[in-house]
């Protein structure tokens, strides 16, 4: 994979791993919470934030994906793996649609 | 609340911590294979299993809640009340229908 | 069920026929578009749109229900029935979630 | 675009067509059932299914799309189609999951 590939992906992995993070304090507060017997409509609307941050963790690391290692197998001459790569893609987007 | 009603809440409440608990472990996996460089398919289905795992934490806490304080303000006199808890439940919905 | 829980459930299924007929046109346009051999992802994104109308018109239909039959059945005297109608309002939520 | 790609496109389209002419039809069942005031949590499930009939036509849309132009577009030598056509991957993924 060339510098600028590998570079973007690194990138787009740095930048899930806060996301990450952040995602992991907002789920303790959500334990604080129910703890705390909160109201559960504000439990209920603290875990679909949480839902909307992983979405957009996902879109993140698929974004890096398509732009490395989608290129490099797509460019590639061995068949089998550019098919295997673009098949994880479409069975990602299937998966996303059933949640 | 009668000590029924009050149960099934508790109760419903208790399950949702242990799975959150569950899931802080799940969200700690995802950061670990991040910070090892992993295949980025291989995050992106975790990040999909955890949002799974939410939504089911959101399905019971919703069904608690109707069985409790839904079932409380709708039979109580207070008209904005029993309106206010039947607008929640449509904007949790809503909401859902957006993630 | 009084006059004016009856008007209001009549109000939400008449906007919704009214939403559905232009559904059915939209729908109608996409299969136009893949006669002629449109861009698959022009076509993605009409059926996306058509997705959206149709959460709109089950956000609609269920707000209606919440305000009339489920205000009927809780306040209602049969329990059986109350909780067979607060378990649909759950079924179709942990649906929702799968779509 | 070669012989085996375009077969790809044309079988995927046909599918999908086939499909939305049976999306048709169960739209029209539901404006029936609006029209004869059936119980709204019955409409609602028939929308949702609706749901999950278009979800189907479009992952089969992006299958056959990622096996043809995407496929197309990474290996020619257009460096900015090829980042539009994946820009367009990720977007219809981000749309995906707001729905």
């Amino acid at each position: 994979m060339g510098g600028d590939r590998s570079r973007i992906m690194q990138d787009s992995k740095q930048e899930a791993l806060q996301r990450m993070k952040s995602i992991a304090g907002h789920v303790k507060g959500i334990e604080r919470m129910l703890e705390n017997d909160a109201y559960c409509i504000d439990v209920i609307k603290q875990v679909q934030a949480v839902e909307a941050a992983l979405n957009k963790v996902n879109s993140l690391l698929l974004e890096g994906h398509l732009h490395t290692c989608v290129i490099t197998a797509v460019r590639g001459e061995d068949v089998l793996e550019r098919e295997r790569v673009l098949g994880e893609i479409a069975g990602v987007f299937e998966t996303s649609a059933k949640l």
